[in-house]
């Protein structure tokens, strides 16, 4: 389908159904005595059992089934800060992928303001309601501070742009390195982009845990060791200033031989680029630089960083984009239906590094890997449920 | 069933289906040209179209459809302060009544909050997502603060422990005014509790609107004239020290006999007596003191201010209790799909007092009443579609 064609059917289907969630009911009320079982009086039983035993509500309610998919706005898709309702049609589809593809019940939230006090004090609030919270296109670096900030509430909150996106790129780089024949803690890897996304790829990639603006080492189950971070402004090291507090909090782990420069620079004799940037920002040439067997994951959308026919001329081993009418799609659908499976079943108060690179490995394990097909299609069947039981073990 | 039978049969249904309300995915995605329309790329345009005209979020999205029924759980049924979680059934089970009995999606949120400016800011933060919100069970006096500084937030926000409760309390007075053979206009009523509903009932009863703590009469659509408000320290009147803001509002407009006392002396020559307040409060004798064919409305939970037999032998010409296993059930369920099937359809931006009223009188005439039926069955057919097109006619 061409691109016009698709937005056309999205706007025409989205207002068919007015959008693609609804609500059910379980249990169908037929009669005053099926009232009086799920409404008053006979209500005030579980009620007042989970007064007394709060995780009961786990069992008595929804809750223990449902997640929220919250977000402001201020980053959805290639769009930018496009506002609360312009989000929910995002959101909307989020939580419905949930359903789909992993059985998790999911209620799209969409909340107008911009303020990291708000957006947390907001989550804190509503989480009673909810066994986890997916945050969703919320602008680095108020993302950073949010979650940072809610990690102790007693319920996973889990930002999919940082994490589902460093997950499904990790399962594609292990699959991609065992292709090339390259060691993971051997690879030299770039990647192109600082926010949300470039952030947390970096710090699963390194195995590196971070609050309060310092990290450190927190696994060894899956290490790159050798990692050049790039902003728009160039590789990011000690001679950079005004850096914020989370690329600072990176600089004793990257870029180890004190590169200086940008793309260029950078991609000189690397095996692996990862782009989480924009548009058409790396050459035949830089690819031509790097190392032999390159693997590009050129994700900027809509435009990859750079387009996979021309990187395989310019002699890429492996090119995976985000886009899904290209071989080798580094889909978040991948991840965060699994997680928030896992985060249902298992009752999970946080989701730990080692959960999350347990994802990627279980993830890279369901396919047998070619150059065309490093990552198992989102419509193998019950990959969600599999993948969740080894996030579980 | 015995109550111990229902509270165990409640309790059992709500364990076998973990709570009593799921999402459901209206357009099932099988293919990859189908997960591209209801997500990335897609999506995209629902959202553009959005950005550009954010209502377009009522056809796109499912704001059109859904409303929020909210609770922080401070005042629950009869169960008082029992925080977010154990309040979820109720607020799930509300939301299933909207859904079950009018069509309309709805998804409960509990807060943890009881600050009247947080959980204000939060409503304010959500009401992108929804196209209606239903407060529930929030004490008195922040329920009023809350309400009234939510006024103009582009969706409307109704507090069905006030303005349900009051409409099917004018609804079943109308039509038991009726069978007494009283013009409303010269009832001698009087409301005992001056909590969220009491304070409601008074001012639908009287048609006043009141704001920042001043009240106006503004309409005669249904209209008593004379009203007496006790609370649990007796008659409310300008005798009274102490009075909160929302009960001083009110001194202009009730007690015009000056009355000072208790319930004794409130009922002496009374017609009605409408009762959102204690069980047992109330004496034969006090009800053989009203005028003849007193009208008793005892509704406090779970046991009322006198019971029905007791009421009906002390002279009671018609009693109705907040209770399905007496006659004449006061139920919400009447109202609130009736209200929330008119915002959704008529995508309203508040609920007028004669909207409110205009639900009242509908529901009276849904029935030709007796004195054992002055109000329609919850279950007539298809009720809140008919009641929601009077209110917006």
């Amino acid at each position: 389908m061409k691109k016009d064609d698709v937005y056309q059917k999205a706007l025409e289907l989205h207002r068919k159904h007015n959008g693609k969630l609804a609500v059910e009911s379980l249990i169908k009320i037929k009669s005053k005595e099926e009232l009086s079982l799920v409404y008053t009086p006979g209500v005030a039983e579980p009620s007042r059992q989970i007064a007394k035993d709060p995780t009961l509500a786990y069992d008595l309610t929804l809750k223990g089934r449902t997640v929220a998919v919250i977000s402001n706005g201020t980053a959805v898709l290639g769009l930018g800060d496009i506002g609360p309702e312009a989000a929910l049609p995002v959101m909307e589809g989020k939580a419905q992928l949930l359903k789909d593809f992993a059985g998790v019940d999911a209620v799209p939230l969409v909340i107008d303001t911009k303020e990291p006090e708000e957006i947390t004090r907001f989550i804190k609030q509503v989480a009673p309601t909810f066994a986890g919270i997916n945050l969703e296109d919320i602008a680095a670096p108020a993302c950073f501070q949010v979650e940072e900030a809610l990690q102790d509430i007693g319920v996973p909150v889990f930002h999919d742009d940082q994490h589902g996106t460093a997950i499904v790129v990790a399962a594609a780089l292990k699959n991609a390195a065992v292709l090339a024949n390259k060691p993971i803690s051997q690879l030299k890897v770039v990647v192109s982009g600082a926010g949300a996304a470039g952030i947390a790829i970096t710090k699963l990639l390194l195995g590196l845990e971070c609050l309060a603006g310092r990290c450190f080492l927190a696994t060894d189950d899956f290490r790159v060791k050798d990692l050049i971070l790039l902003d728009s402004k160039g590789i990011i090291g000690p001679h950079r200033k005004n850096l914020n507090l989370y690329k600072q909090s990176l600089l004793g782990f990257i870029n180890k031989e004190k590169k200086l420069g940008g793309l260029k620079e950078a991609l000189e004799g690397a095996d692996v680029f990862i782009g989480v940037s924009k548009p058409n920002l790396i050459t035949p040439r830089m690819i031509k630089s790097m190392s032999q067997k390159p693997i590009i994951f050129a994700m900027a959308n809509p435009e990859p960083e750079i387009l996979p026919d021309v990187a395989k001329q310019a002699g890429a081993f492996i090119v995976g984009t985000g886009r899904s009418d290209y071989p080798n799609q580094i889909n978040n659908v991948l991840a965060f239906p699994a997680i928030f499976k896992a985060v249902v079943d298992g009752r999970l108060k946080k989701i730990s590094l080692k959960m999350k690179l347990r994802t990627a490995l279980a993830l890279a394990k369901m396919i047998k890997p070619t150059p065309e097909a490093i990552l198992p299609d989102p419509f193998y069947p019950d990959l969600a449920s599999q993948v969740a039981r080894e996030i579980l073990r």
